[in-house]
């Protein structure tokens, strides 16, 4: 039986949206690898009535609650003396959360106030949990065989406890079985194609082994997860589904696994094969070149952009022909074509790519309308273009095209450096 | 009396971590801003019988209950048929919800399968509400006047039916509280430093109007809100507040209002001056060229970018002395000032923006460690330069260099075109 968690996080600020509830995603994970089922998260305010409800309801169907918020000096925060009242006990001076509270405030030279020293006052039927990097003490509290632990809301402190005292803790008491993930990352197609390439692998999962498909703006991720006792059997039969999946699939749509990019899919081969890249963009404007650059150590495969908005610097760096340019218009298989080639041989590099279109909102035409893209990657062996007709939304415009000339040129090398 | 809402967002994506659940902040933002209040916040599982818990009990309290996800054509997705059930209700074929999933395939040259054919049954108890941007529609449903809508999980899907269908019509329906508010975009100092220059104004504010510090990476959002029934007078009263922050800040702190970005500022000053600009980017390695471009219109303005990440592209295409990156290094004044230069007159532009600095998480040294970033801009009046020492994390350096040296060419040209 695996463990049931229900995470309630307290703040008005997650509420109406001034902060994302990080937290909850954090905590869903961790406790996921680890074994326990999360089954519900919640969101309330600092308000008395609406803690006590959630737990309520929460200590229901959960075995574990994990509350995090609410545990700060101020006013607004109550969570702890809402838990004391929640479980009828009175509340005692803990001189260890003092002291650590004393450290803190040495250590950053500030003075301690009244209501710092407050906070090592903690309910007695808990036991206090340290918290290394603040001054609200976590509290775990038993009852009929649940845990209900609260935690503070900010983030470093909520993960040191969680990884150090809580996860740890939990372990122990509910030996939770073990979970195997695999996520198998895709890119060019859409969601129901997909679907129907793998149609018959997924009717025959079996029953604990559960796919889910995790679309991204131009990517799909197939992430396939299972529970059980034995750890080295759920992740063979894991591995034996995705082994199947990927074999229908193959190589130029799957570019790797486990939450890798794209650009980090290519930045490997690349540093494999020992190769170098460079960039001509029109329509998009600089997104692969920093796609490309956001990965740290990419200065040893890539050497650089052009960024061509203008015809003119079409023509004057990249040496696209004025002609070419006159006659079939910036977005053409001819242009596209010599901005990849250009780009190769201003940058001095193996590989190239180059994009042009019309990104949008305006600037189409009956023959070219908002998201006519042309695309081309340029190797040792050729230049090889292709025309897209991607949406109506310019951002989305730029990533589409971007993750597919990504993808084109990931495949070229793969096909270049097969034996 | 406020209307109160529930959100309930479904996706075991969710509850694992494997997504962070932006959807929810989004919401209560919008929720908040149009005088409603989000009372909770609730994550499900892909499971009936947890969606049907969480329905039931979010219906006790809450006026209005906005679902979100789940709507997919894929077998995990079940909220469409839970919701039929759960109200008791027949499906039916939306001819509607058909022609325009026909419509969606057709622009992206896909056909049609069954499971996406499937998406135009819906429930006859329900309003059908249209998705411009994907297939699947959403559904509201009235019951002993309350509201509960479901929409689609992919954001950019769920924030459209919101903006322009689900929120009017809750408006029409709840007619909540006037609520204004007036959000000041500042950039270059830190919110403990604002702080101290607006405390007078932030001490002799009126009760009923708030005012917030909302950072991000490299701005910080002042946001001044009040909420009443006379909504002229809290129009009046906010604005006047507003003045007075901003004659205190000025204008090369103060960027714009209401969530412009500093792209965008830059780029209504370039539209109003009548000039053009170009990049020259290193460590910043294309960001700032896809900052510009993301804006519509852009090419009006924006010639282009080199991103120069190795030193030969920074001397043949840029025309930086190669003497120069040797005798200085390329992270250097001397070098900052010729990319600049050089994308001055590669692109034929009024002004240039460029970049050179240690993005990290490699390449620091002991004078110049990770975070050390060149700057400069150049125009008509000739070419002026910075060093700034940002942080260890590459992507923020990133983030902080392209926003720096963006609102260095902007207080450059207003200087340039005061009278």
């Amino acid at each position: 039986m695996k463990a049931k968690v229900e995470i309630i996080n307290i703040g008005d600020e997650l509420l109406i949206g001034q902060v994302v509830n990080t937290n909850a995603s954090w905590m869903g994970n961790v406790l996921s690898e680890h074994g326990f089922e999360v089954i519900k998260t919640t969101v309330v305010s600092d308000e008395r009535l609406q803690i006590e409800n959630a737990i309520t309801s929460a200590i229901k169907y959960a075995d574990i609650v994990l509350l995090s918020g609410g545990l700060g000096p101020t006013k607004d925060d109550i969570t702890k003396k809402v838990l004391a009242e929640y479980f009828d006990s009175e509340m005692y001076f803990n001189e260890e959360a003092f002291h650590n509270i004393e450290n803190l405030f040495k250590s950053r030279g500030f003075k301690i106030t009244g209501v710092n020293k407050d906070q090592a006052n903690l309910p007695e039927k808990a036991k206090a949990i340290p918290n290394k990097n603040g001054t609200a003490y976590g509290m775990w509290f038993d009852k009929d065989e649940k845990v209900i632990v609260s935690m503070p809301g900010v983030p470093f402190e909520m993960k040191t406890m969680m990884e150090k005292e809580v996860v740890p803790r939990l372990e122990e008491q509910f030996k939770p079985e073990k979970y195997f993930q695999k996520t198998i990352m895709t890119t060019g197609v859409g969601e129901s194609f997909l679907a129907g390439l793998i149609e018959e692998v997924e009717d025959g999962l079996p029953e604990y082994i559960k796919l889910a498909y995790l679309p991204r703006p131009g990517l799909v991720r197939l992430r396939l997860s299972a529970r059980g006792v034995n750890e080295q059997l759920i992740q063979q039969e894991v591995q034996a589904e995705v082994d199947k999946i990927v074999s229908i699939l193959g190589d130029a749509i799957v570019f790797g696994y486990d939450d890798i990019s794209l650009e980090e899919a290519l930045a490997q081969l690349l540093v494999k094969q020992n190769k170098t890249i460079s960039t001509a963009e029109s329509c998009t404007g600089g997104h692969i070149a920093h796609m490309v650059t956001s990965l740290a150590g990419s200065s040893q495969y890539f050497h650089g952009s052009v960024v061509s908005y203008s015809n003119e610097a079409k023509n004057e760096i990249l040496g696209v022909h004025a002609k070419d340019i006159e006659q079939f218009g910036a977005v053409s298989e001819t242009v596209v074509k010599q901005m990849a080639e250009g780009a190769k041989n201003k940058f001095h590099t193996n590989y190239s790519m180059a994009t042009s279109g019309i990104a949008g909102p305006d600037g189409g035409t009956k023959d070219k309308p908002v998201g006519y893209t042309w695309i081309a990657v340029s190797g040792p062996n050729g230049t090889i273009s292709k025309a897209h007709q991607f949406g109506e939304h310019r951002g989305r415009n730029i990533m589409r095209a971007s993750l597919t000339v990504l993808n084109m040129l990931r495949i070229m090398i793969l096909e270049d450096t097969k034996c």
